[in-house]
């Protein structure tokens, strides 16, 4: 670690810091006490500033991790014999360690996709056994936007799989862990694709976008969080010092700091992926909508470059791996990047 | 909100900000990227400052929220039929919304006291039914270091249950929320009370003495932890960006500011207490051990001071409210709190 | 095992055999085939049955185990984030394995009974915190009829608990294990003293009372029952064979064989207790209102006699025991035990 | 009802009622008391049989469901984090309304299969993430033998799976519902195809083949069931009178019982396709390997048959329907269920 030349890779743009407003608030959030659990000036003023964003009529609950906000959103609207259809990439299926059986108790019946995105012709095969107690009762469908692989949701397509929801008496549940990169990718106000869209519930995420931690659960509707206050303290997520997670969403919507920060994210995404895609050795695997990028490469020459920008692998038989911008990547870094990438794979060439 | 002057009351010590040293230090954390969920230079070193003052052989995960910190602790131990001796004064039984129930599966057995202490006496009486299958099987005696009374245990009365656990296949675990608070006021180092004791895991609070968010669960016998990472994944509490967990209790841990900030706390809790006994209207009806006090004042002059200076009622039947101090309480705010008592209890009299 | 002299004991009502009647409508429900988990004449009847006894609108889930008529029931009506409000002498604290908890994920808080039965009084400390989300919310009340200590509930005790509870926003539930041997004692029906008390959920027992195996989940309001056949199906209590359990209830409300076999066994423990009560080293800890006998002998006599006549300590300390008559119970077997009581208190005189 | 004339479908091998050598032990074994719980001869001598079929260090305990079979048996190998991988068509995964994932908390995760078999090349696509916390940790492979779908896997294909299993760190569970079946079929004892083909817990089914409750969880190998007594009464299925589960085992496996009912059954089913295969207008579409019959045959010639003889719909869209023969049926049930066919087919083309 180097103070003055700060090291940056591509790993996850939660391996990003914290943007300096965002510390700043904190800092200015710092003054005198507060009362505990969210009853103070900090959170109110956040609330207001999501209604702004997603309508007049949610409610938003602070909690600490982008896990917890999906696994307790849907324990929320859900009871333990019913189950949640999503994609198979879905960060739900994949990386929460079963987090949402073990709290929820429902079954998770996934969608096989190409692109980390699904659509009512795939979830209507999950869509029976309704009212036969032996089959676990579908009750919501999860969709993520930003997906996992990067591809974006249009509020039409969001639409329609909200219809299908709502048409078969399920509730539609959004994982917006990267939705800010959504937003200024689609160039659309976060409520067009939300509320305004049909999702009953939303996971909306700060920390890979330059929060520090803390994320909120959006009951979208009326009546859908009427017990939210007790699982979310039974869910261990009940901060007491809550306005310092509510000082950051201040700092995150005042002058837009968030479209800021996810629209360098993707912009540099989009460079980057200009550049790998001039590079005859590079494929890239999905279209790159926002601030992911999906690509195969050389094994070997994935692990010289790791070195010094890591970046995971994703798919080790395909030999794919994943690149991640974040608010604070610059054009230096893509340069420098795609220079030591074009010289391993040289080197290669050359061997 | 007055930046200038703040308020502050005595709700609790969770009511405070945090320690300028504390949101210096994630200033200077903030630097480049770090790899997230904790494989990163910081935890590495907030892990060797916990070792260096619990024992070398010790395991540390990082969690959010002192409840976490309990449950996902106990979990760890225990199986589903297992049960929980504790206090009934203890935050696990009175205020955690039953988490401890929801994701152990355990039962929770109380041993009533007054003052918040247990003692092998009191425990004996659930240390039954081993082996028959109809009976919860006891596995693990929980205690509070502060206790939620503000008393203390000394550590040969934690010895003393650790070696009736131990001798009865169980495991000792200590809710040390308030753990700064005791090893000031016992002056004592806090291995002496812990691992020394034989306290089996631990719940390291940093929240409540001048941290932003984030406690420690510490496994202080080998083996205790092999699972642990799963568990607080899956408990939703697996930080992204850890480091900034980490470096809080780097700069906790760093010229003792903990031990600074709880010797405030206490000291201003022990300096209100005095002033208090000399008021004829009130008792204190708990030993004042560390930064809580308990006391009995009529019921009218309690709401009209809490309007300046926020506590919470206790007992209601009693009239009993407690005042919690921390580590930004200045004897001003004693002066001025005493003063203002004094005048509302005046009035009362002459009425 | 002797099939002449079939030998019996006293150490549980469980440990009896079944009655002829119901073996012998077991055998004639086998007759073809019947659609399964419910759908068949046999369930149908054995409801209607149910309904005769209890109301016209109660909802009635037939369920294996008293343990999961017990838990189910309580999972039916209950969040996670709920309590349970019992008698620390109740099987759902004290003989379930923490089954509750692990389940409906809620808490179990006790109430000190000296003779397994509570009132408002006692309840009543538990009835706080309400809308506070630290707080595990009260939800049910849970009372034993008969009690596991042998004692009964008048209609008017069970009623004022049923005031308090739905005054407060609770319900009441009933664990009915030995309902039978309440309803003979009380020479009440049984509805007087659960539907018309103002019990809301009822686990009404059979195997006690003379069945091979089944209990019954029962709804006594409209509205509860809901989403039950999920909970039972997910509870792992869905009989496939169901008309053998349904066989079984209609050969125990045909006649009234229930009151048969309570009469029977609540005559029997009346005759014992009486006899008992004439041996000056015998002291009966709990008055005798139904089948269960609690009595103070010295240790080793009751050793001595155990080995012909099984039964189970109670308190070890107070070299307390338990006898429990049952259906099967006769008047041989009284003398033939009280004989060798007396046999056995005289030789230790005599040494 | 008649008595005389029974009626029987093809519904499923539980609609049938119990063998009369069944009922008779069931009347035999209702002699005197017996200590509840399994503390009995009867249990005593069960296991004991079950030792003699399955292997001399077998632990065998008794439920009453299938689910709970399956469901605790799994629950006895893992912790939450874990999950277990299974066919689509499994019961566990289709059938029991979320149980596997509410008690156990496991991600149940699921290879696409055409025939009810898995096998290494399907299985292998989910054991990756081994060691990573975000991963649910493969720890249970299932496999059901007969499958859901009426086929069989041979030793050498279980011995496959169980020798991947190992290798991996995970463990081979059986869902033997119809385990006789398989039996006959293969013509090999128990033991080949479970314990001495590397399976590590089974689920030994009964109701299926004419008992009339009662399953039977095998650990085949040490150490496995160190806990399960608790698991079993903290899953609600430990039987108070449980001499009567245990007394339908000796008399099934008396004589082989199990193996002639079996046989019944699968004969039935071979006859039955014999004669479906003759018949143009219908198309099996599994092999016919046991008693279950998969074929298609047109929607509404369905419906009419089915008024007589009731079975279950499979498939709707392809308008696939699944018969089971069981231990009663008769070949004068398949000719009159084969003539109605015909009738009801020939009806169609005339129209």
């Amino acid at each position: 670690m180097n103070e003055t030349k700060a090291w940056r890779g591509f790993a996850s743009d939660n391996n990003a810091g914290v943007h300096p407003d965002i510390l700043g608030e904190l800092a200015k959030a710092n003054t005198g006490h507060a009362i505990g659990y969210g009853d103070d000036i900090y959170t109110e003023q956040a609330k207001k500033l999501f209604r702004e964003q997603l309508g007049p009529d949610i409610d938003i609950f602070f909690v600490f991790t982008g896990t917890a906000a999906n696994v307790l959103g849907v324990y929320g609207i859900t009871r333990s014999w019913n189950s949640v259809i999503t994609a198979n990439t879905a960060h739900m299926e994949t990386d929460e360690c079963g987090a949402p059986e073990k709290f929820t108790g429902c079954k998770v019946l996934t969608v096989e996709t190409p692109d980390g995105k699904i659509n009512p012709d795939m979830i209507r095969k999950h869509l029976h056994g309704f009212d036969f107690e032996h089959h676990a009762q579908p009750k919501v469908i999860s969709i993520t936007q930003t997906t996992e692989m990067g591809t974006l949701y249009t509020p039409d397509e969001i639409r329609e799989i909200a219809d299908l929801a709502h048409s078969s008496g399920l509730l539609l549940h959004m994982d917006g862990a990267r939705i800010a990169n959504a937003s200024c990718s689609l160039d659309l106000p976060f409520r067009t694709f939300t509320t305004d869209a049909g999702v009953d519930v939303l996971s909306f995420g700060g920390t890979k976008n330059g929060m520090m931690f803390g994320e909120a659960v959006c009951f979208l509707k009326h009546g859908l969080s009427d017990n939210f206050k007790y699982i979310r303290k039974q869910g261990m997520q009940l901060a007491s010092k809550m306005r310092f997670i509510s000082a950051q969403y201040i700092a995150y919507f005042r002058n837009d700091l968030w479209k800021k920060c996810a629209a360098q994210s993707n912009a540099m995404a989009s460079l980057l992926a200009d550049k790998l895609r001039m590079i005859r050795e590079v494929r890239l695997t999905q279209e790159v909508q926002s601030n992911g990028i999906f690509l195969i490469i050389p094994r070997d020459v994935a692990e010289r470059v790791m070195k010094k920008y890591f970046f995971y692998p994703w798919n080790d038989e395909m030999s794919e791996y994943r690149l991640m911008t974040s608010w604070d990547t610059t054009e230096g870094d893509i340069d420098d990047f795609v220079k030591l990438l074009k010289e391993e794979l040289k080197k290669k060439v050359l061997v």
